[in-house]
């Protein structure tokens, strides 16, 4: 016998976490499509090469790759893909003359890192990334930020708070101050404010190294204050920019970064989404070397600690590796395990088991051909229908119902059946109407499933 | 610069493919759930010992296996599925005793074989798999059918034959005539009636050995003829089983496996599938070992060189390589990626590139935030809407939406956002409506989009 364990850092998602999940990507897909994104699909498996190009991932990426390998194939040439924007660049780069720009995707897609396990971190999750390519319009840069609230809003979550900032606010500032050349490891460490607090991060910035032993910024005392003092007052709503601009108005790059805030704010507005759903933090930086523009965070009120669930930005250059012709974009991507655990321990993904709210019973005794049309019947009429496969005690078929969800079983006895009638048990409250003549199904179904429609006799 | 191409036998899948593909897949979903069967996911990998366990594949899938490594990992250990069947056993042998009976999943997913590439065949490509494990019921037999008609029927395709038959019903004949312990090769030979005919079937039935090398049936003359002619003169409706009855209803797993063909044509008929859908074909096999009851096998009318785009069939123990606690079921599998190419083929998947069906051109010297205003009202309102990013020349807007398929336009230039009006802009006949009140959006738009519905002023 062979042990049916997953491998280490893998698992099976069971139906009751996958019925929530399939709920939300058929939403996310839903929004994506709803505004004109199209869906793209790559193989899981890409050449290694493609993936390890100078740039494609941090070294960190890099050595948790899986590569990949069969009968015939040389190892090292295949490796499984670590995120869907690699592959989006190289998909790009190959059709860039027929696509046509701009080029707005979306992808949704398992990837795989071989990271430590650990609770809740999986060596295989899923991403769901949406980007507009070969467009450098604030529009794509707003409606990023729309798109993530209309993600959010459709399946459930009731407050979050996306946090947007413009990277060249952040350049224009440390160049002012004449901080550009240690740029890397200032990010890095504000990078932690949330985590370490302002203390932790000024020893960082004063220090000659960080604690992973990379080159520190080395900043004096009153630089360091300076900068925290700069991100810890640039956290706010859109008043925010006119401090900024008080400051930084003179600083080309950080005009031009203060005055696309002020464009997306203005478009976030006539678009509907809900300023109290917004927030600038000019300490916001998101990685280290790809935005160069607008970046996005995403949090779920209350549950910060989960960290961000939907993020992103605009970059330069998406095709470097493959092509000499720029290609800017924007967009972002949904982490869906963190969001579908956030759900879960909030307990807003709560729902049954099963897929359907109507169960038919194989009553014994009674041919099982008649719930077989009736529920044929009630699929016709838009409810979902299961037939309990096997004759065994009626009261053992109500109880896989109950268990897994079902709300309403339709009962067809050896009586019911010569009197051509059902009866309709209601598998939460057990109220039971009987003697109901199959010609009433559909109408008596619908109504009891939602009052407010149908036929409530 | 690294080469964009992707590795050998695979693909990237662009959105003119994808859009009817998500549409199938969202219809397939649908159809599952709406039968009761719940959604799981495995992951992509498995450990080798799992999927190389005896009888979880042939032998010729095994050498098609792609092994898995990353850093830290022993060569060896970790592959990549290469179906959902394996998983699926897997996952129930380990959750057994919470799954309860009967345990009807769906799972939809890529898997991996290494195969020699070829025109229409891929090293990834996506099953699409239904499942009622821990059941023997005919309710269960005939709802396998009842799915493929329903997912078939959902999709589009005109007409399609589901070819059934019941392995008992062939196993009892070869034993009347003494030739059970040669039912391997004899199934091998007739698997091929369709490709290579009745006598290159003959001569496989009469040789020692087949066309790969391996034992042949070695019948005589007397015994090919008697066999062929069983195979050949049983297709037809259901009633071919009454002369299947004729000759072998004395035999109890024929008789057996008569009475369930009956039992599932008359379930057929009460759940509404159109007898013309249905054909029995006595020859029908599938798969050597595996099968032990029903089986299936679903063609297209007139598109029959694709092959089956959806088969399955009841095994008697799907767990058996992780359990001693024997698990029957049935079950079917769609195969997504052959039944696109056909309806493309066919020419019955075609449709846009687009997922929204309004386009709103960003008006060179009008405000974008209105456009945004006005599309945000259509998605609200259930109606895609794009708004083009760039403020470039309007007519290479218009031309970007009706290359993609766009089928209107909601324009706002200069003139129109001082009236507080709209052209609307047909971009198939290219007929244009002018100054439409903002107030008048959602009606005119979801009445030009369908003129039985809304106010068609």
């Amino acid at each position: 016998m062979i042990d049916p364990r997953v491998a280490s850092g893998l698992r099976d998602i069971p139906p009751s976490a996958m019925i929530p999940r399939e709920r939300a990507l058929a939403s996310f897909r839903k929004t994506f499509a709803d505004f004109g994104f199209v869906p793209i699909e790559t193989p899981h498996i890409e050449r290694m090469e493609v993936l390890t190009g100078k740039g494609a991932g941090s070294d960190e990426v890099l050595r948790q790759i899986y590569s990949v390998t069969n009968k015939g194939g040389e190892p090292g040439e295949l490796a499984l893909r670590f995120d869907l924007t690699v592959p989006l660049a190289r998909f790009v780069a190959k059709n860039i003359n027929e696509l046509g720009k701009p080029f707005k995707r979306y992808a949704i897609g398992s990837v795989f890192r071989g990271e430590r396990p650990a609770k809740g971190r999986f060596r295989e999750f899923v991403q769901c990334d949406f980007d507009a390519v070969g467009t450098t319009s604030p529009i794509a840069d707003a409606e990023t930020a729309q798109v993530i609230h209309s993600a959010l809003a459709t399946i459930g979550v009731p407050a979050f708070t996306i946090t947007l900032n413009n990277r060249k606010i952040l350049d224009g500032m440390l160049g002012l101050h004449g901080l550009a050349d240690r740029t890397g490891p200032i990010l890095r460490a504000l990078d932690k404010l949330a985590k370490i607090g302002r203390e932790g991060v000024r020893k960082e910035l004063e220090g000659g190294q960080d604690e992973g032993g990379a080159p520190g910024a080395g900043l004096t005392e009153a630089q360091a204050a300076t900068v925290l003092d700069f991100v810890e007052t640039g956290r706010g709503g859109v008043e925010v920019l006119a401090l900024a601009e008080s400051t930084l108005g003179a600083v080309p790059s950080a005009a031009e970064g203060i005055a696309n805030l002020r464009i997306i704010f203005d478009l976030l507005d006539a678009s509907g989404v809900p300023a109290s759903r917004l927030k600038i933090d000019l300490g916001l930086a998101r990685g280290l070397d790809y935005y160069t523009g607008v970046v996005y965070e995403t949090t779920v009120d209350g549950w910060e600690k989960f960290g961000s669930v939907a993020s992103g930005g605009r970059y330069d250059n998406l095709t470097r590796l493959f092509t000499d012709q720029p290609l800017p974009g924007v967009g972002a991507s949904i982490g869906l395990d963190r969001l579908l655990a956030l759900l879960e321990e909030a307990g807003w993904a709560k729902g049954p088991s099963t897929t359907v709210p109507v169960l038919l019973p194989n009553f014994p005794g009674a041919e099982p051909r008649h719930v077989v049309a009736l529920a044929s019947r009630l699929r016709a009429a838009g409810v979902g229908a299961e037939v309990y496969p096997d004759a065994i005690q009626a009261g053992k078929q109500l109880q896989y119902g109950s268990t897994r969800g079902h709300r309403l079983a339709v009962i067809v006895g050896p009586a019911e059946q010569e009197a051509q009638t059902f009866n309709l048990r209601d598998l939460i409250t057990r109220e039971e109407r009987k003697a109901i003549p199959w010609a009433d199904l559909e109408a008596i179904v619908l109504a009891a499933l939602d009052p407010s429609k149908g036929d409530a006799r």
